[in-house]
């Protein structure tokens, strides 16, 4: 008997399993999807330092994030650019998020990493590298914790949601879908950041999908524009790389958004919010 | 001396040329472009009776619509697929045009159709496949009627503003890009809408830029979150194909949506637009 | 009755239509298609001067063409740079055919065209631009004469066959298909030249195929590896543009190939052909 | 001091740091790499049973292969379909190479199973999905053993050659490149073999680089060409999915070979593999 054969049962993270929106409860009345407040995840692509850390925190914090995001692992293109701190770095992010109430959002590049950061964050990343590192997404499926699952750089949808089923057939259902643009033609943009996605997966799918349009379009200036447009489409939340002085980030500096713009991109997205909810 | 080595000078269809946005005037206080009150241009792919666009132009235009849209000549990927009525069907648009006061826009597929369109339509539309006939491009640059400009399926950004280019260097420059999805590797959506390229064009050119959500999404019931993010990021205006019963649709039926979904979209729209302006 | 309903008949290109290979015949032995010694298309990008189109003649034929091309009306993406000579060069192109015994091969843009250039050219080209370009399409397909119709940029299989299939349809059936890169997310190539739709096209056509590694890779370098990959996998032929000093070209000048550079092109690919062929 | 201001020095892995071209020994006269007699990977996609891995091992063998390769980690889209059987089936591929004199080589997903493979493969094979998973690079770098590194669906040159450069910095300078076929907008091949880039590796690295038509093509009939093609432009080798009854294997069955058909592979390769190297 062949293995292929082995009739496929319906997706656990397909509507057609499960008809209501999956909601994720932090506690305190914060939730991610169901039609809750609009989810801001923001912070820096690496954390660099600690005082760096805490200071993006409290200001994130300020102009309503409600997490707090920042690389302590970096899965970075050439092997000589900075690789982030470690595990140090997750202590630094893990005492911003105490000091601030800030859940704290995290990258996991290794399975061997897996229960040494379960300590520290509230939620797992997977990288859009990752999408598709089959044993990483299985054991993440044996934990407890919700887990923010990017889009691969060319993922078809298909595959995208299967990527969530193999956490999902672990056992954790808590699973955050993230848009964070593709790889096309296009030079002009850093990545092709494909919206549409959004109200597919809303039909297909009971998970939450949030945005990326930091990675999505490569441009601070478009940052804003575009947050606005992921939400008028349908999206659950925003994830937006934040650093007070990009031109001296240590890595995407080009798309990181100071603390003012963040305060314009939330007053923008909030309007949207607002019209699309009524 | 070789014709390369001739001075490039800076496009007419640039910020830098010209800074403030171009406003197309068609009389009547309607005008495209320039922040002015959002431009919906609706109606069939293909102009199949002279009853069937006498009675789209009645819906869509109580329903907001300013323009409305018919296909007379078809670019249809087969030779054996209806190809449309010809100057038939532009007789019928005209007077549907008349009769209701909406302004008309139809497809130029080839440079001997210019001279006979110029008394029927209101905007030369080149279509996507035709975005690089240049010699089309340059006899419409000749003329003093707007042309809206489909991006076409791989066009780089700065392919799409040095068409227009060719255009404005004939002496038109009442000129609409139009945004309508470009080819990638995905195969959920028909083709992937490039919505990060609006803000862009904004940017870096004072013409205006409309969204086509029906070719852009391939679906019917994608138009509306689409639409709403078009909007959101900047979009002048929304092109959309209207059809009453779109299952019956000699062409584009799958993205056709009926007289009710329109409404829908225009509630949805209008809420974003006002939220975007204020 | 609907249109869409008209049943579709067989593809007059297709195997099943016609299963045995279609050969073009040009005389005095030269043909192409149908397991005949391989095709050379060889000559400029565009038609620079009429001493410089013979000494290119007089070269390549020399070097094993049997074809000489030259671009008389160009398609540039600027409307600034050289667009060509015209009707002058199409002249200086015929003389320098008649004088070596090539047959000439020269792009048409524009329907306009197509009747005055019948009295210079052998083979009409479709540029990739002008893939579905269906009124040139079908104008063509009322001439006697052979078509060379170039891939479109992001054309499909079922696309560029679909093209060709306007020319049958029209009553010529004497098409050569061509080739010559797809656009991709990659950037160290022009375009990335698909040779596996060689193949593909032979089992599903009884069109001739040929690949033109210049556009496919636009460098120079790579014109011999990739024109002895393309006979490899069974291409009819060659499209090679070649200039005796590439610096200096008007136009494609990074992708163009010397006289000495030819030389070395035609000895590796007779090497494969016979191996093909054996 | 910012880390991304550390000077980036000549990658290990370009020609510029070490001009001869690599080669991979692996004793009794068997080397991949510099001009070597063609490189011949074959096997299953997936060991399925010992019997089987043994018979497909004697055959490839006694049809020209040097390498056998199997899958005992199956990186799978989707969870439901068969993963693999894991260390059990390294077992039987290591018996099947000791028994038929075949080096064996198979993928390693994860780096928890790095150490446990060192003693049953001689090649480690990094999928496309894991060509930037950059812990597993970094892990394979500490080893001594070579490392077949495919190119990932949608990796651009230059991040495949920094891909190679993280296993290369670790101190193991025994890597093969895989050019697999990337991800584009064409359906009619599973994906789009891009043969341009095996010159260029050539050109920039010194590392030897190998194709695999199998997953390039998707098709078992378009493997004969492509394999032809891939060696007439240079490339060292082939890897090539061969299963006695394709309709029968567990996966990837559309694009594996059988043995018959591997037989006039390796007749046809050898024909092109002698004309490029005279």
């Amino acid at each position: 008997m062949s293995p292929q054969k082995h009739s496929e049962n319906i997706p656990l993270v397909s509507r057609e399993y499960h008809p209501n929106d999956t909601v994720i409860d932090f506690g305190n009345g914060l939730k991610i999807g169901g039609n809750q407040s609009l989810t801001l995840i923001a912070g820096p692509c690496a954390i660099e330092t600690e005082e760096l850390i805490m200071d993006i925190a409290a200001h994130v914090k300020q102009r309503g994030a409600q997490f707090l995001r920042g690389g302590a692992f970096k899965a970075r293109t050439a092997p000589h650019t900075f690789q982030g701190h470690g595990e140090e770095a997750l202590k630094w992010l893990k005492r911003a998020g105490e000091k601030t109430g800030l859940k704290v959002v995290s990258e996991v590049l290794d399975t061997q990493h897996v229960d040494m950061m379960e300590e520290y964050v509230d939620v797992y990343q997977v990288g859009a590298r990752n999408m598709q590192h089959f044993e990483l997404l299985k054991k993440l499926g044996k934990k407890k914790k919700p887990v923010l699952l990017k889009r691969g750089m060319s993922a078809t949808l298909e595959e995208f949601l299967l990527a969530a089923e193999y956490i999902a057939q672990g056992g954790n259902d808590q699973i955050i879908l993230c848009e964070r643009g593709i790889r096309t033609f296009n030079t002009y943009s850093r990545n092709t950041l494909d919206l549409n996605i959004v109200p597919w997966m809303k039909k297909l799918s009971h998970l939450p999908i949030i945005v990326d349009p930091s990675h999505g379009t490569g441009a601070a200036e478009m940052v804003k524009p575009m947050s606005m447009a992921a939400v008028a489409c349908g999206a659950d939340g925003l994830l937006i790389e934040v650093h007070p002085q990009p031109a001296e980030a240590w890595s995407d500096g080009d798309q990181s958004i100071t603390y003012e713009m963040l305060e314009e991109v939330v007053a923008g997205v909030r309007g949207i919010a607002k019209t699309v909810r009524r």
